[in-house]
């Protein structure tokens, strides 16, 4: 019976440590990480409705975007349409914010390719393939807080640089000038001197889309009374007709461009070419790759996608959290399911083809005013992109290719915005450094390394804290008792315990008084900074000088008492510079 | 009049603000960089002997150093004395510090080779100009602080390492096994598969030389009587023998192998071969370099280097630096000049086919402990190893390879040092992990991979402070006042704001009371945490709860007050919380 209880009471320690490894536990939290079993009890009649008009109204948003920005990716369109389907189907089953859509994206698109360019469309799904996995991992490991380093004038500069990119290098089509220049300059520099050669078909008609577009966009500020009912349906229409206008500009000018060559002359304007109809097969994208006579293995490939693996996740749970967190409103998203859902959004839809997605800010808040209810509204964007598979590609054929570089420039161009600049301007030197050299980077070498480099200044800028840190110094008298007082602003970690060193030093060969370093903003000790200190106080007894800690924590004091040596003294606070000096400098041994 | 007199103050405004421009100041602080002319003035005929009988026990030293360390950066030993010779001399006109012996070093030979690895000659040269190169604009823009980024655990976990692999390497010499293998466990793997490989001549001279040099630097331990004149001799002729320990193995190894070579018959152990007599002329290294048949641009040269340009510098400086604080003894280090003067080294010894150098620990001890009394000492060094260039190089070609090899082995061995280790368990994970994760990848994928891997495990351990600052939590009431006390221990920069968000609302969900930041620690604010603070504050205020934020600096506090709305409270202190709350909880507007 002993002996029974005994191992029971060992069994239940062993569970206890193995912890999540106990199958219970284990079914326990994959269960709870598939969020839509958490609210499809209470789903209801009117939440239907609900999200049937959201989801379609997302729909007619997702689909002529995700056409354009699998062109932005260089890849055929259709590769946009595997995204969004399969971003919008997994989103509903692990997504916990139901504004969020998750489908191509500018950001995803600009940033992927600078690592894919050029090289066959495997590399692209490949990319998606594991950046979905590091964002699982990073999900699964509580690895969220990676994206606190990325501060918001970093995030502001890459956007505006990821825009005015886009832009640039929509020209060309909206010109229709076909040019292999990348990067921002050497487009614009490409655009102005073959400005001659543009196709007046491409730049009528794209300036047209563009006209149409911004115009539809300003349409709903029309002050409507919309307290007649009449008032009512027509602000509603407006609201509508606003939001389908990407939609809409695709569906005319296809139809001109179908009606123009029913009529069997030349279309005057280039035409997107065939899309591949119907839906990809299951395929696990770990393989080599053939890039004309060539096979590159898949390690070779992983190896050339290089930082790609890192930033593309990165920016992608950036972009999710932000999302999730705007439309919170002061609850706590949860971050990490966030990046589970965005992770196997990626994952699962590589093995279909898809490029990497993230959340879409411009889409979420489509969903929002759309009147959304829950993830579920992705399922039926999902079924008209599915559609849009099926039943349009024949269709798509004949979409201009000037529409859909109009439709690019006017859903990014409101992304530039210089008036953070005169802000940062009055925040800290740090910020507008991180802001300057993100952007300038960005259009220079590319919006890969702009990131990387913004990121770089901001965390130099939190480093020179711990290198440099303020430090205060009073001269005090106290009942007969003069010394220095050095306050350091923070803790006294390896960078900054030379710099204190010295300055210590300085102060001990001007004044021959008992130096006191209070230690209140001292929050640890490593063993460099212990090191230091110990010399430093050793120097000082060799010279006859005295060094006395004020304020230093219980347990940073327990480490540095642990030197064999008699050479720190301590004062719990001021008022022990009372009285004797002698008596109260108190010499722990 | 007025005009001259304006002119006048312009002028002497310009000439302000244009600084050091001025041709005055340039000579002035150009003067002041030539430290032997702030000495030599006192210098005095003792100094001139003391100097001297340092100057030629350094010698003795640094000749068989140089050219074992030579064959260790995989170049011909002559190029050791080029650089003992030209570091020597340069650093008599600008060091700082009398003990310090530039030269060629283990650490920078082992540094080095893994960038120059199986390529010409000249990529050590360029190598050894560029870093000079860094040196030189780190004294001058005052960048010193970057090496206190490299913390005591990284240090000891680099230097081990480079001492075991330096041991693993001249293990293939001193077995007589000729092998290409790079890197500790290659070579060690090598080496036990070809074991039966070994040349009896190589491990057995070898054998006998590591006896003798273990044997000769234990020698002055032995106990004499050193009141008696005779012990007085005996004493300094044993400390003379145990310091030109190095020295002597080479000769008495040479001598036998020159005897046996003379004999006529085949000498049973590998010898060093041809070194080129006489001292290389002036070129300045900035060419193209010719490989087999290929030319290899200047600029591919420098990219092949790659990190090599920032680490090869930071790790001399860092040596310099820590052996010039080692014999300061409480006086403050010029470290600009120290980095000035480094880098004046290895440019102009590079200008004449020197390797990279830096300081050497145990060379400057050596100096010490021979009453070195300036950095004068060097001229004598140099004459030395002058004269060995132009009289012993047809000697130098019967050193035995496995001589040299025990000579590294003997003088980096006792440079492995684990006993660390158990004191950095006792500080903190991030010092443990910085020494394990160094001296690890050192090991496996090389020291300079190993460096970088320290400094970042330390650099994320810093930062870690910043993501998720320690937050102290007390429920506290006064006068029928219920309130929640939050205290981040440190500044809320933008990683740790998202961080202090959620943890507000966690407690703000779950406690209906105001809630209190104390800001003491809060050093700073940027855009992101400014921003964020504000959200926070919103959306407290959307559910009726307070934020107050306690001592929070005025400076800090004007920052956020900028805000239009009045979403902050403010108190001085927390005896703002006694009397009627609504009084005293002071809206900022």
């Amino acid at each position: 019976m002993v002996q029974q209880n005994l191992s029971a009471d060992l069994r239940k320690r062993l569970v206890k440590s193995v912890g999540s490894c106990n199958g219970e536990d284990v079914k326990n939290s994959v269960v709870r990480r598939i969020s839509i079993l958490n609210w499809i009890g209470a789903y209801q009649r009117e939440d239907l409705l609900s999200d049937f008009i959201a989801g379609i109204t997302l729909g007619l948003t997702i689909i002529p975007q995700s056409l354009a920005y699998a062109g932005l990716a260089g890849l055929p369109s259709h590769y946009g349409l595997y995204a969004a389907y399969m971003g919008s189907l997994v989103y509903v089953i692990f997504g916990t914010v139901k504004e969020v859509s998750i489908g191509p994206t500018s950001l995803m698109a600009l940033l992927a390719v600078q690592y894919t360019m050029d090289k066959p469309i495997q590399y692209m799904i490949i990319l998606a393939f594991l950046a979905g996995l590091v964002e699982l991992l990073m999900g699964v490991l509580k690895l969220g807080f990676l994206v606190s380093f990325i501060p918001i004038p970093v995030t502001s500069a890459f956007t505006s640089a990821t825009a005015l990119i886009i832009v640039g290098t929509q020209l060309k089509h909206l010109f229709g000038i076909p040019s292999k220049a990348h990067g921002f300059f050497q487009t614009l520099y490409s655009l102005t001197t073959r400005i001659v050669e543009s196709n007046p078909g491409d730049l009528i008609l794209g300036g047209f889309a563009i006209a149409f577009l911004l115009g539809l966009r300003q349409i709903t500020r029309i002050p409507i009374n919309d307290k007649t009912p009449r008032g009512k349906v027509l602000k509603k229409f407006l609201w509508y007709l606003s939001l389908s206008r990407n939609a809409l500009i695709v569906l005319i000018t296809s139809a001109i461009a179908f009606r123009w060559n029913s009529s069997g002359e030349q279309v005057p304007f280039k035409l997107s070419g065939h899309v591949q109809p119907g839906i990809p097969g299951f395929e696990l994208p770990i393989y080599s790759v053939q890039s004309g006579n060539v096979t590159i293995g898949y390690f070779e490939v992983v190896r050339e996608l290089g930082s790609s693996l890192v930033l593309v996740p990165l920016v992608a749970v950036l972009a999710n959290v932000s999302i999730a967190k705007a439309f919170s409103a002061g609850k706590i998203v949860d971050a990490s399911q966030e990046m589970i859902a965005l992770g196997l959004c990626n994952l699962l839809g590589s093995c279909f083809s898809a490029m990497p997605t993230c959340g879409a800010f411009t889409r979420s808040a489509v969903s929002h005013s759309s009147g959304v209810r829950t993830p579920l509204a992705g399922i039926y964007s999902a079924i008209m992109t599915l559609l849009a598979l099926s039943l349009l590609t024949p269709y798509f054929y004949f979409i201009p290719k000037t529409t859909l570089a109009a439709v690019l420039i006017c859903s990014v161009v409101f992304m530039v915005d210089f008036s953070i600049v005169k802000v940062l301007f009055k925040a800290s030197r740090t910020d507008i450094l991180s802001w300057v050299g993100c952007f300038c980077v960005s259009l220079f070498a590319g919006v890969e390394v702009g990131l990387l480099f913004g990121i770089f200044i901001s965390v130099i800028g939190l480093l020179k804290v711990w290198v440099r840190p303020g430090i205060q110094q009073d001269s005090i008298e106290k009942q007969g008792h003069r010394y220095v007082k050095l306050s350091p602003e923070t803790g006294i970690f390896f960078p900054a315990v030379d710099f204190l060193r010295t300055k210590v030093i300085e102060v001990a060969n001007e004044q021959q008084v008992p130096i006191v370093v209070d230690c209140s903003g001292v929050i640890g000790l490593d063993h460099t900074s212990t090191k230091g200190m110990k010399e430093l106080a050793g120097e000082l007894k060799k010279v006859s000088q005295k060094l006395i800690l004020l304020n230093l924590k219980p347990s940073l004091r327990k480490i540095l008492e642990e030197s064999d040596e008699e050479i720190f003294n301590f004062w719990e606070d001021e008022t022990d510079a009372d009285g004797d000096n002698n008596n109260v400098v108190r010499n722990i041994g």
